[in-house]
């Protein structure tokens, strides 16, 4: 087992760089927070035995040696980017944990045939540059190296630079590591393992998404004056839209998702019609008929809305990935795992995208959820307990050795 | 009758401050471009022969003389401040009518025994800071003057402070004034005159009005990972109550209108479920008992809206006006007026709110309609032609000079 106060102390020593405003973090990626915490833990990785490379991502990963020469290293990793209104955990709790197993290995003098890597991945998040998962992406050659580094953030500035100013571009070709397979360990960012009492959950999938983005416009008219048959009132379509993703996600039942998240109406005050209203459809399934055939009945029923008001109607793809089946040997040591620990568990799909989710990509990858109070995320306010942490970094020792002795 | 080219020109002219980006204006009130715009009004009327007045709401009161100093005088008066998304005649025509009726009395050498007085009221919009028609309602006692100092606006400016930092506070005691008549000339707004082919709409009430400002919270969660029935989602209640609106008005045809201009959502982010929305409804008719059927029915029902999703809601009411029955005898002035001078004409009922709603608490008062291209208004692309504008001027002036002459 793992030594659970030592990991909550570095997540807590963590958590004091780059505060937000309500107990939580505002570490958004390539600021100069975030490079303070690549500083600690490189120093953290090192103390505990490893050497450091880092890729022309800015993705760190810190190795400890196995016996085998030919061997390819098991990964651990996930990422100390947050959110700009973010929690202590999300993201940074998987890499940490990550640390507290090569200082468990070193604690025990365990020997594997298999090198061990903890790997910190650039910009998860994708709040201060999209798309989010970017490193990993690109280390899955889902996206090219030049655009990533052109990504801006909204306030112009270039990814690439960014990664040069603060210090933590290196010398590796991204993508040309060997994995021989890859854990990553999260909290849910959902409500289910803490509403079932369970301490662990075992993820089988993860979903995939499309975000459509959609335009309505009409015309802007005076609230007074227009009489209701003249109106071409955009909002009135985005409630619409709104209640059809509800009904399209309701019918997806179970296992599917959809909301809308972002809106913004024009001109936006309150004596006139919107004539233009933006909004973007999150919609998710690990099931990938049912995740294009959400999006397809989205497409054909919305313009109908959009006709019967009078309006226009564009529907743009901002975001997609596939659904992702994790590879059933890895989870299956995951599940062999929790029970040996005598730890509650059950089989999940995770609800959000992941480092994971891309590195399934190119190599056998599982993932392992711990609780989060309330099932909260992407808020300061975000919790986990020193036990739950503790458990699933329990977990993931488990699985880890296992599949790096063999 | 009165100079119909000059009028265009000073039209013209003045939509050259705080230009839109569209063709239109953007002259919020209390702005840079409001001060402008005064300043230009204010040089105008001293040419005219004018004296100015300014009171403690900014409000501006450009009198030329009577023969009777006991004589209360006759006011024109409407706005220059226009909406973000404004055009170039609501509000502006009405004033700058009002100077073209000073500058044709000049012109021709007629005494009346009441003076004559145009006023700019300020911040008719209320779009920058709510409510709307708020100079002219503090002047008819409606509001206090220091409710009015602190209205404040998005960016948490006092409107106090932002009249100060203009240079537009003058000494008069805000509806120290009396007044003789007041009358006010404004575009239609909507879409009836120019469908009907009419010249001039010779406006009886005006519509009374209901502003609803709706809170509802719910919880901030990924879009991904929480499932459909642990959701909170602020956006989908307020989608339904948007419907709601649009069935109560529908259902209180015919003479009602109700709608949402106004919408926020918090934290607006793609991949998290709204814990907050924040929207206005605008619900109007020009019969009480209709008017207050229509906002108890929104508060009667939306709580089951908000509860059956497992959110809370507050209901602010942020804006009134009692439906309006204008001075009978003013009103037959200016039906005579539009006969006399051979104006197609009708009755009408303004459906948006005007400072002469206000002004009809404390003073007789009328209003005069000319038609607008499309019913448009609140939007950039609002137009008129110049023979609209001249004929309504000219029945203008002759309803002023019958009631400032006996
Ligand atoms: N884990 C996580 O919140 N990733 C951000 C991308 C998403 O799933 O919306
Ligand atoms: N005339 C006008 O648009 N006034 C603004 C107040 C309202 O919404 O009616």
């Amino acid at each position: 087992k793992v030594n659970g106060a030592r990991l909550w102390d570095s997540l807590m020593e963590m958590a004091k760089i780059g505060p937000g405003v309500a107990g939580g973090n505002n570490r958004q990626t390539l600021t100069d927070a975030d490079g303070e915490a690549r500083h600690l833990f490189k120093t953290w990785c090192i103390a505990a035995g490893a050497t450091i490379g880092v890729d022309k991502m800015g993705s760190i990963f810190a190795q400890i040696p196995g016996t085998d020469p030919q061997a390819a290293p098991v990964y651990i990793g996930s990422h100390l980017d947050t959110q700009p209104t973010g929690g202590k955990f999300d993201g940074v709790y998987g890499v940490l944990a990550g640390l507290e197993v090569l200082r468990s290995i070193k604690d025990l003098g365990i020997k594997t045939r298999h090198p061990i890597v903890v790997t910190n991945w650039t910009n998860e998040e994708g709040s201060r540059f999209a798309p989010a998962m970017l490193a990993s992406g690109v280390f899955a050659g889902i996206h090219d190296l030049d655009y990533a580094y052109d990504r801006r953030d909204a306030d112009g500035l270039r990814f690439g630079d960014e990664l040069a100013r603060i210090g933590w571009i290196g010398e590796e070709e991204v993508g040309a590591r060997k994995i021989h397979a890859m854990f990553e360990l999260h909290i849910e960012q959902g409500p289910i393992l803490e509403a079932e009492e369970l301490d662990i959950g075992v993820v089988t999938h993860c979903q995939g998404l499309w975000w459509l983005q959609v335009t309505l416009l009409g015309k802007d008219a005076h609230t007074g004056s227009t009489p209701m048959l003249m109106r071409r009132n955009t909002g009135l379509g985005m409630a619409r839209m709104i209640e059809l993703v509800q009904t399209i996600a309701m019918e997806a039942q179970p296992g599917a998702v959809g909301g809308v998240g972002q809106i913004n109406v024009y001109p936006n005050s309150r004596n006139v019609i919107p004539g233009k209203s933006v909004f973007t459809i999150d919609f998710r399934t690990a099931d990938p008929a049912k995740l294009a055939a959400m999006r397809a009945r989205f497409e054909d029923e919305a313009p109908a809305i959009a006709d019967a008001l009078g309006l226009s109607i564009e529907i743009e793809p901002v975001g997609h990935v596939d659904p992702v089946t994790f590879d059933p040997t890895l989870v299956e040591r995951v599940r062999a795992a929790a029970a040996r620990l005598g730890y509650d568990h059950k089989d999940m799909i995770s609800g959000a995208g992941h480092d994971a989710c891309w590195i399934s990509k190119v190599a056998p990858t599982a993932m392992i959820f711990c609780p989060c109070v309330d099932g909260l995320s992407h808020n300061e306010a975000e919790e986990i307990t020193p036990d739950w942490a503790t458990k699933g970094t329990d977990v993931l020792l488990h699985a880890v050795l296992e599949t790096a002795i063999i």
